[in-house]
């Protein structure tokens, strides 16, 4: 066979083998607790508003593209109780960073009787043993793209957690300019994750729009039960955890409180289960994991054949 | 959890866990043969003709959705020599059967140094392998399903063999009125499976624009490199194999042999990698190979979500 890999080529090689093992590990991991692997729909049907999914032609009729296995999780744990897919997710994001894919995989994780700091620590434990994983396996590939496996060695649960709250208060102590209830965009996590060495929590961030399928902090109604994990030396968020709401009057309760008529939101309620237990969720971003872990300049390294606002060529 | 399973769902659950189980069995196969988990695009770019690929609205710009690993594979071989991937894949099919989904999974294997006839021989290992391990480990949900587990046990390598001159010829004699040259529809699918009481291969067919990418017989070049496998009982196509060219002179002839212009074919000639060593693959379709293990009157019963010409809801 002809062979013409080229350092860049050989680069690729090496991080499409850790991400080769990464998921190794973490349908491993999984498995081992009892999480069943599921597919999810790519193609949604137009039901209400999506102003995030790209559209597409369905002979004719409008339908969207998946931006995750979340509406659709309640179907699979009612089933099985304890969920993972891994899939590819897309979001019309019309971003030039160094952080935003079009297309991406994640590894979704959903399960029923988990309340949110239970599903951060079956986060944790995943998260941490696919970094030993691949501490103990990838050690030629890493050394030969970041040099050492240091970061990976410190990963330990539990991650270090901060509140939205006390991420703002240290953001403001940088003379960065943030507001209480803003999000946390990209040069602001970047800011926060440059002050840890190792994967970190940040919790309890302000009600919005966004995760309207979140609960709400029962004592502190402003708040929701959420969660995102972010990767230290300056690559920020990876993943996001969240409690959803399971109870119909409360769905509708928060529709209204963050300004959503329940009519744009047709395709979410009529897939939701209402129950009794707890139900929560997260989902790890494969790319973004990859860029921390093999410390790559820009997320486009991290697949072979990346979508970006800027390009979808070859 | 509040559970309401009735025997529609009891059914949905059971093949479902039929499905976990395949993947597995599938993966587990492959890993052992030193095959590497890849991913492929979804996103495909407008360059050249797309009859049969969904059509995407990026940014405003045109692009589709993908039809399989194929023409993304060289890249990866190039890397790995031995690849494989499980990826949703969407295809523009405006069919009412029983047999059709628009979006459907596959489990899709490309390797250098194959050439069909070695490729065929990894294809009934594979599903060889995957059909006992269901024996083995999915007796309670396929004796619920289908009654008895007996066709899984039945299935043994090599699988039998038929031409398309072989497969006209029998069809002919049960007075089909079928004529050489044309494709076995559905409808002939169906009478030559319920010939067979285990899968078996359809080899040499005519070369036709839409295997273009595939070798042609260097001894008789009406016949292409490729092979369709199909299920017994009725059940039909399961998978597809063939050899793909690997020389560019043989790529443009085969191109002008079957009308197509190369400007309508430009995305795959920007991916396509030429080499000395031949390069073969093949594609299972996991929700038909689910129908067969199942005995699942319709398609549309081996995933949650079906999405059909008719109905992308919910």
């Amino acid at each position: 066979m002809t062979t013409r890999l080229g350092v860049g080529n050989q680069r690729s090689k090496a991080v499409l083998k850790v991400r080769v093992k990464m998921l190794d590990a973490a349908r491993s991991w999984l498995g081992g607790q009892g999480f069943v692997e599921v597919q999810g729909p790519i193609l949604l049907p137009a039901a209400g508003e999506r102003p995030h999914n790209f559209h597409v032609n369905y002979f004719g009729q409008s339908a969207y593209l998946s931006g995750g296995l979340q509406p659709y999780s309640d179907v699979f744990v009612e089933m099985f109780e304890k969920v993972y897919t891994v899939a590819p997710t897309f979001r019309v994001e019309p971003s030039k960073t160094k952080r935003h894919l079009t297309e991406f995989w994640r590894v979704e994780i959903a399960a029923s009787g988990f309340n949110l700091e239970q599903m951060l620590r079956v986060q944790e434990e995943m998260v941490a043993y696919v970094c030993h994983e691949l501490f103990k396996d990838a050690g030629e590939e890493l050394c030969f793209l970041r040099g050492s496996t240091e970061n990976l060695n410190r990963v330990k649960v539990p991650f270090p957690r901060i509140t939205y709250d006390e991420a703002v208060e240290r953001l403001q102590r940088t003379k960065c300019r943030i507001h209480w209830g803003e999000p946390l965009n990209w040069e602001n996590e970047q800011r926060l994750s440059l002050m840890f060495d190792r994967p970190f929590f940040v919790t309890d961030f302000p009600v919005s729009g966004e995760t309207y399928f979140h609960k709400s902090n029962p004592v502190k109604p402003e708040l929701s039960l959420c969660a995102d994990l972010l990767a230290p030396e300056g690559y920020g968020e990876i993943s996001s955890a969240g409690e959803t709401i399971t109870d119909k009057k409360e769905l509708l309760k928060k529709l209204k409180e963050t300004q959503i008529e329940p009519a744009d939101r047709r395709w979410y309620l009529s897939l939701k289960r209402f129950s009794y237990a707890p139900k929560s969720g997260f989902a790890l971003g494969v790319e973004r994991f990859l860029q921390w872990i093999c410390k790559l300049e820009n997320v486009k390294e991290t697949t072979s054949f990346p979508r970006t606002y800027e390009r979808i060529y070859p």
